[in-house]
């Protein structure tokens, strides 16, 4: 353990030791900040406390500059209030998933009394974009937001002392922290996540009815459309459930969209001529996917045609993709990214490479003096 | 260039000259097979022959042994035909991707006696499983199809030695051949190749709608469904459209699913009670999809779980994952898959391994005990 934080202040109160209480306690006492763990469950609240994560606070523990609620997302409206009453000094902050609804609990309490316009004022929500195929406090790492996308969510009457000390977590946990309002929060997410897991899960029920024989057509596009299908049921229905509002328009777009698809499939079937549009409209849809996928920000946040892709065919012998990253150090280019594909039944996988546009000649060149079958370039 | 072929007779005539009818005729070459290729366009065949796909056969070139039609889907079927005509010794195969159109239009010509039932039994389909982002034969290469999946499609009145030479070619190419009729290798496909399309796409079309804020927050799995989004819409739209009949049931399917979860997640929106089911359907849905995915094969053929995962951190300096997959050999664990993750803005990448089940906590004691950070284990 290092010195004290010289970001986040302490005592640091987490409510819910799941994944990510969890890993929100390793990740700050590992820099020096004070943490006290609190859980519903008694069990629960003693295997973290075992694991490391932090302290239970005695009775006359030291109050908390900062609260986090990292408890299940049905209760974590009514906790983040409780929470801003019993504490009335501390930034209280919460890291659902979805931020809408919990803005709207703050709210209603203010509205009504419960809390001040000073109490409200000390809640600014946060969504660390990070998350495993695992869950529960076994499962926790400090290094679980490193690198990942923190969204820090403050209101109109969030302080700015509040929202300061809530960027200054993602700080301390090596996340990239960003600001967005919760209703943009939530369209956002509901577009780059849920959505997209979704579909991954109707294509991966699809293919419950697909024979073996099919299945073993399988290539590496159904296994990445398809890989965030296998994701944990009771985690999603929560997920899914508390961003309705947001997600069912992208959905209901996407089913009209798949309804016109199967519209000019049908007239292609019935052998309809050119002036129904059909392969105009299967023509758009496609082109349209182009454009989308092309707005995603590739590595370090650039544009993806800033890179070249090549692909290599690696024997599978164990030491060989050593050998040939070590080669391609020696070339003296940089590898921005790399995944690998194998085919069924057979002895040499591709490695899909990208490097820096302008790069891939000299790499193709050097890599084919050197013994390596370069596929593309 | 070896001597013959031991497997492919010689004459073969590829008609068409494309990404796949290139690479065909770059891989047989390679293997000592006499190539002579016809294109319907004077200029591409030209630049087919400068290329070393083959040569353009002189008037008294020997018959063809093997005729592959590698033309566009919609002209295939009376390319085929017309050879089977004009080449009375000759196998004859096409390579387009839906196979139940072109045999249909085999088995027309039989009844109508365009030709006999002798003809009709030296036609057999193939679909060599390969293909690029890119088209032409500039792109083509004689390993397109090294590894990949060769689908040969014979029909009830194909001879057995014509299934014989289409197998022997799917051997010659380095492919892994197998066996299906033309109606279940079309059902194949529209699972687990034209599904996957169409719901990319419409999933790639979403994000034309979303601000740069929102795509922002694009993790991995949003790249990852989308991926295969960037294709070509002229190649799909024949694709797609050819395999309309096979296609419908299952993205009519996906779209009365969708309808479904519309409707739960409506009923969430209004606070309806649990009679409704909105819940239950979506965690249905969400367990569907991790049923359906477990049961794509893994590399060689295999389930995924007998593979293991594991996450590690790699600074994003030169070196350091050829470091990492050096250190992973010394330790003595063979990698089954490897994928990288990039986040936005920081300096590390996550490296997800697959070794096989049991070899992870060796592995991960072993590279904690040289430095490394891993995150799963």
């Amino acid at each position: 353990m290092s010195g004290p934080s010289a970001l986040v202040p302490s005592p640091v109160r987490i409510i819910g030791t799941g994944l990510i209480g969890g890993s929100l306690g390793l990740a700050l006492r590992g820099a020096g900040v004070e943490v006290q763990v609190v859980d519903a469950s008694p069990g629960a609240e003693a295997l973290a406390v075992e694991l490391g994560v932090g302290s239970v606070p005695a009775a006359d523990a030291a109050d908390p500059a900062l609260v986090i609620i990292a408890a299940p997302p049905d209760v974590t409206p009514a906790l983040v209030v409780r929470e801003l009453q019993r504490q009335p000094q501390a930034v209280v902050t919460d890291v659902a998933s979805v931020k809408g609804r919990v803005l709207a609990g703050v709210l209603a309490a203010r509205e009504s009394g419960e809390i001040t316009e000073a109490d409200a004022a000390r809640y600014v929500g946060v969504h660390p974009m990070a998350g495993r195929e695992v869950s529960g406090v076994i499962a926790a790492q400090a290094d679980l937001f490193r690198g990942r996308p923190f969204v820090v969510v403050p209101h109109p009457g969030s302080s700015p002392a509040a929202v300061s000390i809530v960027r200054a977590l993602g700080l301390e946990l090596g996340a990239v922290p960003l600001s967005l309002a919760a209703d943009a929060h939530d369209d956002a997410v509901a577009r780059v996540s849920h959505a997209p897991q979704v579909v991954a899960s109707l294509l991966g029920a699809t293919l419950q009815q697909a024979g073996d024989d099919a299945l073993s057509l399988s290539g590496q596009g159904l296994r990445d459309t398809t890989r965030i299908a296998a994701s944990d049921p009771r985690l999603w229905v929560e997920i899914l459930g508390a961003n309705a509002a947001a997600l069912t328009p992208v959905l209901a777009g996407l089913r009209d969209h798949l309804a016109e698809i199967l519209d000019a499939l049908d007239a292609l079937e019935r052998g309809e001529g050119p002036e129904r549009g059909a392969r105009r409209r299967l023509a758009d849809l496609i082109a349209s996917g182009n454009a989308g996928v092309a707005r995603i920000p590739g590595k370090h946040g650039g544009a993806r045609d800033r890179f070249a892709q090549l692909v290599v065919l690696v024997p599978d012998r164990p030491g060989e993709l050593a050998r040939l990253l070590t080669e391609i150090g020696q070339v003296g280019v940089n590898l921005e990214d790399l995944r690998l594909e194998h085919s069924m039944g057979k002895s040499a996988g591709l490695a899909h490479l990208s490097v820096q546009a302008g790069r891939e000649g000299l790499l193709t060149t050097e890599l084919g003096a050197r013994g390596w079958t370069v596929v593309d370039g």
